[in-house]
């Protein structure tokens, strides 16, 4: 069951990584397996087919993520400031995975979602849910600063979309310039969106 | 010569749908052809190899999509006028798309930056020098805004770069929710990008 269970991982680590690299389409199952080091006819004992392990790589992915993200929204802090530091770790993760793989690589449900959401439905719904939530659990943040008054927004979820929006355009834009300093804008660009100008947001965050 | 110049038109013509509706990496050259009605041996007679077809559609579709921008962006207009414009264009162009095909099928530049950037570096830089253009196109109408005292940016091409992020990231949602109307926000988003407040929206729009 151990030797099982551990086959299984490495087949999730090899797919998340080269998912993460080369996206889905131009892999194969072959060579996920090579490079998991376990034998191809073991493949279909775990995943019944490359797109339930697609969807597996996600679930995990998105496991993680939205770890750090409620580490980060959830923490101690004034909301804004939370949001901030929010961009802040997306711009340190896309520098970290330079740093690993020599590349930007991007957002793996961003890159998803523009190769594969009009051919695969599983996928394509999954993707859905997690902007679903990544937008919410943003809301949540810039409906604290608006009851604190250090917002005053309209409808605070169509901000929180616009947000997340504009940071998988700004990681659209490190990806393709291998640069994560494209972000260092996305921050500023956000607390445009926020309405907040640059005093305010001096004194908010003070 | 005009027969192989057909030949040559069909094989863009066909690429260019086949692209844009399943990205790069799941295309083979023999579906191609066959998409196009063309045989497969005369493929090579046109094009070095796929990347080079991929490079041929893509400045193709560049050069359909640069008049469009153009003939809006340098239109006899108020500048927020025309950025205005521009993003309900994007809308439109999309929501046509789903009339064709079914599918949100999302801007080809984008799709390929995701699918392709860290993996084809001339298709890179091609896809490098649109967004640069798009961003000036852009920059050089909220310069003129700005000149016009209707906005107070500290860094007009920033602003710019983060209208361009905006759309794309929208254009995203668009597809994977495969619903055009997750475009309406755009411009709402986009003038707070600007700092345009919706009085002085309406004002400098009337």
């Amino acid at each position: 069951m151990g030797r099982t269970s551990e086959a299984k991982n490495k087949i999730l680590l090899a797919a998340q990584s080269l998912l993460g690299q080369r996206g889905y389409s131009s892999l194969g199952v072959a060579e996920i397996c090579k490079a998991a080091g376990v034998p191809k006819g073991s493949f279909y004992y775990f995943f019944e087919s490359k797109e339930a392990l697609a969807l597996a790589v996600i679930d995990m992915h998105w496991a993680a993520e939205r770890h750090d993200w409620e580490s980060i929204l959830e923490a101690d802090d004034e909301p804004l400031r939370r949001l901030r530091h929010l961009l802040e770790a997306t711009e340190a993760r896309q520098r970290e995975g330079q740093g690993s793989y020599g590349a930007v690589l991007g957002c793996m449900f961003g890159n998803l979602s523009l190769e594969m959401s009009n051919q695969a439905d599983a996928i394509r719904l999954r993707l859905q849910e997690i902007f679903e939530t990544e937008v919410n659990m943003v809301d949540a943040v810039i409906q604290e600063a608006q009851e604190r008054g250090e917002v005053t927004l309209s409808d605070t979820r169509d901000t929180a979309r616009s947000v997340v929006a504009q940071l998988e355009g700004q990681v659209l834009f490190a990806k393709l310039y291998n640069n994560p300093s494209q972000l260092d804008t996305l921050w500023p660009s956000c607390r445009a969106l926020l309405g907040v100008h640059d005093d305010q947001a001096i004194a908010a965050l003070a």
